[in-house]
């Protein structure tokens, strides 16, 4: 018999953890019993919360942590690590991912390479839930990589030489501290600004007076008027943006088509593009899309866009939400193929809890070890 | 040294092949050369003709036998195996394939992983050549595939008990010899009839007077006239018909969009949907895709149009030409995730040169045997 402490030690739970979800105590136990000596599928989770190195503003809020959910999926002894990340705009919470990963019966499945319908299985077990299907997606690439001893990016045929730069962020502040964080991104070949609040230009023009990188721009959805958004744009072009990201909102289909046919930039859809079904009505009203794992339910579906994107000649980007370096090393196995990454997001905490995929003078950098290429620090 | 005959044997080239194209010799002899003790990638190729069991007629033409072209990849002395199949009407040749493989310098790549740069650049040789293009793509796919150790079917995540029972193909003939090659078809739970003549109503007739299984039509663009097939078509669904595919000719996209919305049973594109943009081009037009790697450039661009068409809500079957079970069973690693499968391409020939996947008892049987898990006989 195991002790409690051990117990909860060798089944990857904090205590913390255990005591919020206690009626997930005894599914994690039954599995974890279960798995000891069998081949069969278990799966563990604990709630962790990311700390900001600083706080963090987009158009709707600020915040100065994020909370995710850390997620083990064990297999004749190996583990496979996965990631739900929760900005509270999405809708998703640790509570909610916690609920929904108890209502998993994984054990079901004894052979992990039916990804298909382990993954299908997971849909179908409740709509939404985006960030909780993900982090079991991630988990299971990552315990597929390990059984068959590769990268993912491998088994994609990608090369890793190819990875992009990834942009660094800076969120809406004043021109100072604008100033200073981009003083201090000075790693970063390619930023990413925060705009739709009231002071775009003076964003823009704080980081022009540090530096002559290109830029790219995320509105969340901030601006409110087309002709705005197109005159804006002209403007940003000027000061050497490279793209914009979710400029209005996302019910206004009609003017995202508008603005993409007459934009001297691409415009990316980013909370208007979420899954597949998304992407397919996506055509002829945006010129890309920015595919994130914990929007499109993980790596299966990131892929099968990507592949899709291609198919209607439109631009993709990978993206993240703030994730510790296991989600973001997952991401970073589709990141040789893209035209631009977003992957800073284990950069912004203070308390991450993997090693994987490092940004090397602002380089995604792969490494050639097995699933997606993480330790655990 | 080696000599000519050990040579020719060493290299895989039949005399025969070496004397149809002696032009070939000397990039074969130097990549084979090369490749003795180095990591780089070696293509070598030979022609082959396929002889078929019974005279083969379709709307448009009858042949006995089929030409094809057999590759092998070779990796730090692993090979992988491909083939081209060639039917006359597809614009292909063993001549055209030879002189598209002779102008490919796969020794440039030093990493078999790098399938997506491989394939990409074996794309941008030059336009057309799919078949050729598709025996480089299996080839590459069997060896990654024996690398890692694991088949290809495994690596996507589908599950090999999914496979679909194959359609076994009644070509157009005469109402007595129609009955006795149904007949002698027993072991096959669905049939697929060529159409497109002046008899498809006996066609039909023969057939359900001696068995009672589901079939499948291929018109291959045989009729001319979009009300004539809306009629048609209504009669054979209370034959017992479960789809049509290619109707009429390619060129008739509007009348396709209108048989497709007016059809009780789905209309299934196949030579209007050869590559990709062909089937972004297809969305509304047709209800499914008959997706064959020859068509495709192989299996990487079939699996994302695999996941294309899924991501538009259409059928898909998976299909092939008269073919040794190389290209049947590299096919085959994607059966599982289709709706159909028209795999009888190796059973319709008394040459056949691999063991692979089987047809037992009518269904797609894969093993879990590494890359396209075939083996030379």
């Amino acid at each position: 018999m195991l002790s409690r402490r051990n117990f909860l030690k060798l089944a990857g739970l904090s205590a913390l953890g255990a005591m919020l979800f206690p009626s997930h105590k005894k599914i994690i136990a039954k599995n974890f019993g279960i798995n000891m000596n069998s081949k069969k599928l278990t799966l563990r989770y604990k709630p962790y919360t990311l700390n900001l190195k600083h706080v963090f503003t987009v158009a709707a809020m600020s915040r100065t942590t994020t909370p995710v959910m850390l997620v083990e999926l064990e297999y004749d002894r190996i583990i496979g690590y996965g990631e739900a990340s929760m900005p509270p705009y999405l809708g998703e919470s640790q509570e909610s991912v916690a609920k929904f990963l108890s209502k998993l019966n994984l054990e079901q499945f004894n052979d992990p390479f039916r990804m298909e319908d382990i993954l299908e299985y997971v849909d179908k077990v409740e709509t939404g839930n985006n960030a909780a299907k993900a982090a079991v997606d991630i988990a299971l690439h990552d315990l597929v990589g390990k059984l068959v001893g590769q990268p993912w990016y491998k088994l994609w045929g990608f090369n890793p030489e190819k990875t992009p730069y990834t942009t660094f962020t800076i969120g809406i502040d004043t021109a100072e501290v604008v100033k200073k964080k981009t003083e201090e991104a000075k790693e970063f070949k390619i930023l990413k600004v925060k705009l739709g609040k009231d002071n775009d230009k003076e964003m823009i023009e704080a980081i022009r007076s540090v530096t002559n990188v290109p830029l790219t721009v995320d509105v969340n959805q901030g601006w409110k008027d087309k002709n705005f958004a197109l005159d804006m744009i002209y403007w940003l072009k000027e000061k050497g943006v490279v793209f914009v990201e979710q400029p209005m909102p996302i019910d206004r289909v009609e003017d995202h088509a508008w603005l993409t046919e007459k934009s001297p930039l691409p415009i990316i859809g980013d909370e208007a593009i979420k899954r597949m079904p998304d992407l397919i009505k996506a055509k002829g009203v945006y010129s890309g899309v920015n595919i994130k794992l914990m929007k499109s339910t993980g790596l299966k579906e990131a892929y099968k866009m990507w592949a899709i994107a291609r198919g209607f000649g439109m631009k993709v980007m990978i993206g993240c939400m703030t994730e510790t370096s296991c989600a973001i090393s997952a991401a970073s196995q589709l990141s040789p193929v893209v035209d631009w990454a977003d992957l800073d997001g284990a950069l912004l905490i203070s308390n991450d809890v993997f090693k994987g995929v490092e940004i090397i003078d602002g380089k995604v950098t792969l490494y050639d070890k097995p699933g997606i290429g993480v330790v655990k620090i």
